[in-house]
């Protein structure tokens, strides 16, 4: 089936049955005109895949009847994708679109030094997390979340590898992942200020290079993630 | 320096001057409000990057004497990228500006049986790639063109091996690239036919995965270029 959707967990009867409702709803029957009878299938983004049947649609829920289960397990390898506050929405909402789709487990963005200062809607980044775990056909939704400075996420990632990308750094390929929970670090557009990349360096943070070109930041969160592609 | 301005190979005297005209010259002197006396960095595509001090502006041109000249080699492996015709806009741009980032030598669109026709801007291609260019800091400036179908692609660059990402792989780390003269194949939004595959086999193409998650096609552009940005 080429659609996928998306319900959460409280949408499930915990028996045969789910009802999604809101927007999720209103794009299945309204935009993509599903109806009782046809057959969707709904994930609960933590590893599960229904395939269902539709029983009933209203102006805003759709019902379904799950038939078949198919259980995921969770990746054994973490890859949180940490990165400065891009100012530019199209940029951020690109990289953090693109985060999805790579494979990041896990997307923070945080305010780095040199990050341009700019609210950004997280209802928005919410739902285009949604849209790209849904189009990748993913199975573990990917929380993202907001830290203040390099410090809380260093901290809030404390048993985790920090992995940082460093232009400073020599070309050559990136070593195999260090460990099973990685935290990769991708600097704002004015990269990683020394008291940031000194702070890495305390807490033993592996530096590697994303190649000799310089990189905006929303291309370098794709390039790193691209490094490890094949690690799960 | 942080800003390096293109000049065409006809803005060089054959001595010691250069004179921009053009986009190019306003956003020196208009946008970036550069004067008489002040140091600029002028790459000519072709591996030169000059310092320069400008001499004079005009509404129109910016002129300049060269003080130093650095020759950086041609690189020796070629990596042309090449995908099919992506119908919105803004991810079509980001394709082409990605794949100038992420060290393309030569880039190619192509009309691929499953791409949805639309008219592409041609000039806005190219000031994508010129300000992609100058961004990344690259020396030689990639250039951009756009051929009908596969099999054009193919015969185009007999001599170049075809690299394929194709979804039905197994997914597992591409190998080390083939050549020196590579040609990498994404295809459109809905993927390649079954002909375009069975043509890529007939060309010997080697065919890659690109990791476990449905990608579009921007992104994949982006995932197959990370794969090789350390091969020279």
């Amino acid at each position: 089936m080429e659609h996928l959707f998306y319900a959460l967990p409280e949408d499930f009867d915990g028996h045969n049955f789910v009802k999604i409702t809101g927007q999720e709803a209103k794009h299945i029957s309204k935009v993509l005109r599903f109806k009782e009878g046809d057959e969707i299938q709904i994930s609960d983004g933590l590893g599960k895949v229904y395939d269902c049947q539709i029983t009933a649609t209203t102006k805003s829920s759709v019902s379904a009847q799950i038939q078949k289960v198919k259980t995921h397990p969770k990746p054994t390898v973490r890859k949180v994708m940490v990165f400065g506050a891009i100012k530019k929405r199209d940029r951020l909402e690109f990289a953090v679109e693109k985060a999805v789709e790579l494979n990041a487990s896990e997307i923070c963005i945080f305010n780095a030094d040199h990050s341009e200062r700019s609210k950004i809607n997280k209802d928005r980044m919410t739902s285009v997390v949604l849209s790209a775990y849904k189009q990748s056909k993913r199975n573990w939704l990917p929380k993202i979340h907001y830290l203040d400075s390099l410090e809380e996420v260093l901290d809030h990632y404390q048993d985790y590898t920090p992995v940082l990308a460093h232009v400073a750094e020599e070309v050559k390929k990136p070593p195999a992942l260090p460990s099973k929970k990685n935290v990769f670090l991708i600097g704002p557009e004015g990269g990683f200020s020394d008291r940031e990349i000194n702070m890495a360096r305390q807490y033993n943070a592996q530096f590697i290079s994303l190649g000799k070109t310089r990189l905006r930041a929303e291309t370098a969160v794709m390039a790193m993630l691209s490094q490890y592609l094949f690690t799960d």
